[in-house]
C-alpha cells in the first residue's frame, strides 16, 4: 500500500519478526488439564500491513497525572520509534497534561530534542491532574490535524482516554488513540506491570535502609516508611521482599487494626522486646478507614494537592504508635518517620525500566501504525499486547492479596495477618482437614 | 503426615496459596487458534503434602562457577525458607564449589549467620570451577546424612548435578537434588532468566556511560565495552537497549565480519564521519571464530583462569580497529577499551534480583520439601516451575537471535546486520511480495 | 619508657613522621604584613614519648546525640588504631550514649568485631540524647578502671565531656578524656569541619534533584527541601553551591521576611514568572523567629523527639507559600515538600569522610597515648590539632555568614539578600565611594 | 573606573567580601616559635578595583590532556561567573585542546548552553593531548581579539600556558592568561589538590570493593586494582585509606621489589596464608623501573594512546604474581585484575568537587577581571590563591612520601615498607636513642 513505509519497516525488521495477525497471548497461563485459556489478547509488534502513510502522520504525546520514572524514556522512544521505524517526522508534545490540548502551544518533538531525556526524571512535557474536557480536546485534535494520540497516564487517565476515543469515533475521525499505562502503584487491570515500578522498588530500598539504620542505632528504635500505593500495596510488598529488613508491611488489601490482642501495636511491642528495634513499611492507601476525623486535624500536610482524599497514613500511624507507648509507659521508643515519595517518583528510570519503556513505546507505535485504536499497550504474561480500553476500564484494579506473593511476604516478615479471630479460626479449621 | 510441619506451613500459607498438584505452566504462550500449548511444567509453590519431616532434614548448599549478583541472597533465602517455613534447622554450607564436598569441612548455616549477607556481592560459601567427582561427592552426601542438596550453578554445573542425581538414584538414597540456575549470561534453556541478570544490565550502564563520555570528549572517539555472554548476547543486547548511547552491538548469535563493504570497520568509519564519536558493545563470545592464532599472542591477559578457551575479543577488536585506522590514515581515532566484567559480577543484587532470588529459593525449598528431586527451579513465562534436569541438559542454550528483541535492537542502534549480501537479497525479495 | 610500645610505634612510623612537640598550627592563615598568627594549636600526630603502657590501657568509646555518617568509621579506627599502632587490646563500647555508662553492660570491641562496620550507617554502639550524669559516669569510669575515654558528639556532648574531664581531675584520676566532634551541622567552633559533612552534602543532592524534577514537571512547580542546620546553614549552603539547581537558599544566619516588597514571597513570584518553576532550600534553623504559635498547631510532626524546640520550618514555609498563592489567586502553584533528614544522616560515610574519620581517630589515639587530656581533636586549617575543651566551649558556634562562601552563594542563586531597605541603602552608599 | 561593572559586582558582593589587596596566604602553616611563614600567596577573591570593562572582555576557555571529573563544572562556572558577576557576555569555547585554537571554529558559550553540563562527565569542549604551537595559538588569540584565556590542564599544559603568557607579553598584548589545574593525579606543585580528585577516590571504591568480593569468594583469591598516578600515588593512597579492604598499596614514590625476603611476593604469600585472600592497589607509575623489555611484549594494550611511555604495571604485576605461584606450586591462586581508569575519570564530579570547581572558577574570573595574568589558581592551605606560573613550573611535583599520610597508610594496611635491609637497620638504630 504505502511502499515507502513498507520499505523502511523492512529495513528494520527481518521477515520473521512480523507479528502474525492472529498471534494472541493467553491470559490464563497456569493451566489444568483442558482448562480454558481465558481471554486472548492480540500480541503487539510490527504488522505486515501498515495503515498510515508516514507522510500523513501527525502524532501527539501527552503525559497526565503524577510523576513516575520512565515517562521521558517513553516519550523518547515514541518519537524515535515513529521517526526511525516508520519515517514519521511530525510529532507534537502537548504540554502540561490534558489541559495543554486547548490552553497551550504544542512543542515539536524530534529525535535530536529527545535524545538525552531518558537520563532525566520527570517529564519534559510537564504534567497535571485533571483538566480533561473531551470536546475541547477532540476539537484541538481535529483542528491540528492530529491522527495519532499517545496518552501516558494512570487508571483515571485511561478512562478519560476512552472518552476521547469515543468522541473521535462519533465524529468519524481516522485517529488512533493509544494509552500507555503509567502508574507507579502498578494497579492497572490486566497488564503485568506499569512503567517505573522496578525503579520505584529499587529506590525505596534507600528509605528502608535509612529507617533500619535509625531504628538499629536507638533504644527501641522504630523506623516507619510510607510508600506509594492507594488501592494496592505492590511497591510496599516488593520493597519489603527485596529488603529483608522490614518487620511489618501494611497494605490496603489486607485490613488491620491497631489496638488489642492480635493488633499492630501489640505486635510492635513484641517485636521490640525480641530484637530491640523494628521497621514498618506502610502503603499510602492502607488503613484509611481507620483514620478518624479527629486525627485529621493533626495532619495538615502542605503537599496534598490532588491528594486531598488521602490522609498521610504514615504520619497517622506514627502518632498512634507514639501515643500508645507514651500512654502505656512500658517502654520509651524512638520513632523516625520517612516519606520518600517525591524522592522515588522523580528519579530517572533504571536499566530494566528503560528496556521496558522502549518495548512499550515501540509496541504502541506498531499498533497505531497498523491502524489499531482505542487500546492500551501493556505486557500480559510477559508479552506486550493491545488491550481494548473497555477491558482496562471495566477490569478491577490489580491487588496484591490475590497473589501468592503476599503469602511469601508474610513468611518473610513473620508478621501476623492482623485479621479478626473468626477468620483465624476458619483457617485453622480448614487446615485440620488435611 | 508430619503434623508439626504441616502446622508450621499452615501458619505461613493461607489455604488458597497451596499449589494444586495439577497446576502447570504452559511453555507456549503466544498462541494461534487451537495451537498446542507446548510442554507443561509443574508450577512451583507450597504443596499440601510434605514429604520430609523437618526434624530429619539435613540440607546442604553449594555454589559453583563464576560469580554473579544474587548468590548470597539465594543462600540466605534457602536457609531462612527452610528454617521459617518448614522448621528445618540443619543446613550446611559446602565451601569452595563441588570439591568442597570432599576436601573441606562444612559450615553450619543459620538465619542469624546469613541475615545480612544479601547486602554483599560474591558468595560467602566461596566458589570454584571444576572439582566435580561424582562418586566422592555422593559418598560425602551419604556419609554426612544429607538428604537435600541445593546446587547453584550454570549450564555445566547443572549437567554435573544430573550426574549426582543419577548416582543417588542408583544407590537408592532418599535425597532431593535441586538445581538453581546461576549464570549471568542468561543462556540456560527453558527458563525466562537467571539470577543476577537485571543487576548486571543495570551495572553495565556505568561502563557504557563512561565509554560514551570518553568517546564524546575526543576527536573521533571510540568507546569499546566488552560485556559478559559466551554463547548468547543477552547482557550486551539488554544493556544496549537500556542505554540508547550504543551505536553498534556485536553478539555471538549474529555473525559479523570486519573488512570490506558491509563490514564492521566500514560502519565505524561511516558513523564517525556522521557523528564524530561512537560506542561499541561486544559480548565476550562474539566473533571468536574470527580471532586468528597470530592475534592471540598479543592478548596474553593475566586473568584468563578458567577462561582459557575464550580470547579477549574486546581487546582483539580494539587492536583491529586501531590497526585499520593507522593503516588507512584517513582519520585519527581515539579508542578507549573498557572491560567491566569483574566490577559487574561482584556487586550485590539489586531490589529486582533480590525479589527474584527470594522467590526462586522459596520455590526450591517447596519443591524439595514436597519430595521432588532432579529438577531445576526457574521461571517459565513468569511463573516459577520445577523443570526436570534432562529438559535443561538436552535443551539448546538460549540465544538472542530467535527473539524479537534483536530486531528491536537493530532498529534502535541503526546498525546494519553485517550479514552477507545473498542474505540481504533474499530479504528484499520477500518484502516485495507484500 | 615503655619499650614495647615504642618498638611497636616505631615499626609503624618512620622517624620523620613523629610530630615535634613544639609543632603548632596557626589559626590565622590569611595574613597581612606582620599580622599576628592568632592562636596556635598543638598539631596532632604520633609523639616520641608515649605516656601510657599499652598493657595498662583500658579505653572506652561512647556515641551521643543524633546520627551522622562516619560514626562507625571513627569507632573502627579508634579500635584498630589502639590495637595496631599501640598494642592496646582492651577497648570497651559504651552502649546507648552517656546513660550507657551506668545503665548498661559494656561491649568489648576488637579489630575483628569492627572490621566491616564502616560500610554501615548509624552507630553500632547506639546513641541517645541526654542521660548525662557526671558523677555516675565518672564512678563508672573509675569502677571499671577505664583510663581513656573517647566521646563522639556535638556541641552539647563536648560541653558535657568537659564536666567529666573536670570531675576526673578533681578526683585525681589518670584518665585521658578526648572529644571527637560529631555534628552534621558543622557548627563546632575552631575546627574546619566535622565528620559526615561531605557525605551529607553529597546525599542532599538527591533531594534537591528530586525537588528540581518535580518543580520542572509541573506548572509553577515549587520544590522545597529542608536540610539540617540549626544555628548554621553549612549543609544548605554547600548543597546549594554543589547543585546549581537551587533558586533560593534560606539559612539561620541570614534573616529574611516573607511578606511585602523585597520579601521571599515576592521573590518566589518573580522567579516563577521568569522561569516557570523554582527550588528552595531551607536550613532547619532558618526563620524560627517567624513561626507564630498559631502556625505551630498545624505542624504536629511525629518525629520531634529531642527536637521539640525546633518547629518544622520546611512545612511552615510550604504552608505559607501555599496560603499566599491561594489568597492572591494570581497563579496556581504546585508545591512539593521534601524532608530528607533521616535519609541523609543514616547513610554510610563516603570515601572522603572515611579518610577524614580515619585521620581524626588516629589523631585522637595519638593524643591520648601521649598523655594529653581534656581536648577535642579536629582540623584547623587542614591539619588535625588538639584543641582544649574550653576553646570549643567558649567559642562561638561557626556560622556561614562571616564566610566569603555566602557571597558566592548569592552570586550563584541570584537571590536577593532579603534584608531591610536601610541596609541596602547603606551598601549602595559605600560602593559609590569607590 | 568602569561603573557598570562595579555596580554589578556590588550587587553580588557585600562590601566586607572584597579581598584586601594585601591579603596573603602563608604556605607554611605548621609553625614553630618564630619560624618563617614561607612563601606568601595572594588570596583569590573579588577585587575592589576591576581592570577590564566587561563590555570589552572576550574570554576563551580550552581543556587539554586527559579527562577528569569536574571539567564541565569549571567550564560552566567560568561562563556563569563572567556573565552574572561581571556582565561579560562573550565567552568562546576552544574545541579539542590546544590545537583547536588554530584548526577549529570556536563555540559561543552562554549560561543557557552550559546550564546542565555539570551533571555530565567529560568535557563539552572535547580535549586532546599535544597540539601546542605557541605562535599559532597567540596569533589566534590576537586575531580573534581574545583578552582572557582560561586554560584547564595538568602539569604539561600549565607549562605550555607559560609559553603563551610569555609570547603575549613579548607582543605587548593586554591579555590575561589563567591556568586552572586539572590532573586527577593530584601532583601539581604548591596547591593542595586539583579538581576531580575527591570524585576519583570515591569512584575507586567500587573497583576496590569488587576486587575484594572476587578475592573473598575464591580460594587464595587476589584482587589487583590499578589506579591513576604516574609520579605520585595520591589516588591509590587515599582510596586505600578510605576502603580499609586493601592489604597492599604500591605507589611510585615508595620503591619496592618483588622477589626474595622482604619482597612483595613474599608478603603476598604470607597474607594469603593468614587470611586466605588479599587486595592489592597499585598506582600506574609504581614499579615502572622494574618492568623489563621482555615483559613488555606481553602487554600490548590497545588504549595506550598518549600513554606510550607507561606500561600497564597492573597487568605486569598480575602476570608476575601468577608466574610466581605457578612456578612455586605452593598454592593455587585466583587472581582478578581490574583497571577502572576510564570508568573513574569519565564520571561527573561529586558534590564536594562541584563546590571546589565552582570556587576555583570564580577565583579565576576574579583574578583575570582584576587584571592579574600568568597565574594558576588553586588552594593553598585551604584558601584559593593566585600562584605565578613559574612557581608551579619550577616546583617539584607533589609526592605522597613526604606526607604523614603514607605512615598512616602503612599502619592501616600493615604492609611492610619493602625497602632494603640497610635502611631498616638505620631506622632501628635511631629509635633506640629515644
Amino acid at each position: 500500500m504505502f511502499d515507502s513505509v513498507i520499505n523502511l519497516v523492512n529495513s528494520c525488521f527481518h521477515r520473521q519478526y512480523y507479528v502474525h495477525s492472529d498471534d494472541t497471548v493467553a491470559q490464563q497461563i497456569v493451566v489444568h488439564k483442558n482448562s480454558p485459556r481465558g481471554t486472548l489478547f492480540r500480541r503487539a509488534g510490527p504488522a505486515q500491513k501498515v495503515y498510515f502513510d508516514s507522510n500523513d502522520v501527525r502524532a501527539c504525546i501527552v503525559t497526565c497525572g503524577g510523576l513516575c520514572p520512565g515517562l521521558n524514556t517513553v516519550i523518547r522512544e515514541l518519537v524515535c520509534g515513529l521517526y526511525h521505524m516508520y519515517g514519521v517526522h511530525r510529532v507534537l508534545g502537548i504540554e502540561g497534561g490534558y489541559r495543554g490540548f486547548y490552553s497551550r502551544n504544542t512543542i515539536p518533538l524530534t529525535p535530536k530534542i529527545v535524545n538525552d531525556i531518558h537520563k532525566r526524571g520527570g517529564t519534559i512535557l510537564k504534567t497535571s491532574y485533571g483538566g480533561h474536557d473531551t470536546s475541547k480536546i477532540v476539537d484541538s485534535i481535529q483542528d491540528r490535524g492530529i491522527n495519532q494520540v499517545y496518552i501516558l497516564g494512570g487508571f483515571g487517565t485511561q478512562n478519560e482516554a476512552t472518552l476521547i476515543f469515543e468522541e473521535i469515533r462519533r465524529r468519524g475521525l481516522k485517529v488512533a488513540v493509544v494509552g500507555i499505562p503509567k502508574t507507579i502503584d502498578n494497579d492497572i487491570p490486566v497488564i503485568d506491570k506499569s512503567i517505573g515500578f522496578d525503579t520505584a522498588v529499587e529506590e525505596a530500598q534507600r528509605a528502608i535502609n535509612s529507617a533500619h539504620v535509625e531504628a538499629e542505632s536507638a533504644e527501641n528504635g522504630i523506623g516507619v516508611v510510607k510508600l506509594m500505593g492507594r488501592c494496592s500495596g505492590f511497591i510496599a510488598m516488593y520493597a519489603t521482599l527485596a529488603s529483608r529488613d522490614v518487620d511489618c508491611c501494611l497494605i490496603p488489601e489486607s485490613p488491620f487494626y491497631l489496638e488489642g490482642p492480635g493488633g499492630v501495636l501489640e505486635f510492635i511491642e513484641r517485636r521490640l522486646r525480641e530484637q530491640g528495634h523494628m521497621v514498618i513499611v506502610i502503603a499510602e492507601g492502607a488503613g484509611q478507614e481507620l483514620i478518624l476525623p479527629s486525627d485529621k486535624s493533626n495532619m495538615n500536610r502542605p503537599d496534598a494537592a490532588s491528594d486531598d482524599l488521602f490522609h498521610d497514613v504514615g504520619l497517622w500511624l506514627s502518632l498512634k504508635i507514639k501515643d500508645h507507648f507514651a500512654r502505656n509507659k512500658k517502654m520509651t521508643i524512638n520513632l523516625k518517620y520517612i516519606d520518600p515519595t517525591y524522592m522515588i517518583r522523580a528519579i530517572p528510570s533504571n536499566a530494566s525500566d528503560n528496556v521496558f519503556c522502549t518495548l512499550l513505546a515501540q509496541s504502541a507505535v506498531h499498533g497505531a501504525m497498523a491502524g489499531y485504536t482505542g487500546f492500551t499497550v501493556g505486557p500480559v504474561n510477559g508479552r506486550n499486547c493491545y488491550i481494548p480500553f473497555h477491558l482496562i476500564n471495566e477490569g478491577q484494579k490489580r491487588v496484591v492479596i490475590t497473589d501468592q506473593m503476599w503469602a511469601r511476604l508474610l513468611s518473610s516478615t513473620h508478621q501476623p495477618s492482623f485479621v479478626n479471630p473468626q477468620h483465624n479460626t476458619e483457617e485453622a479449621k480448614i487446615t485440620l482437614l488435611i
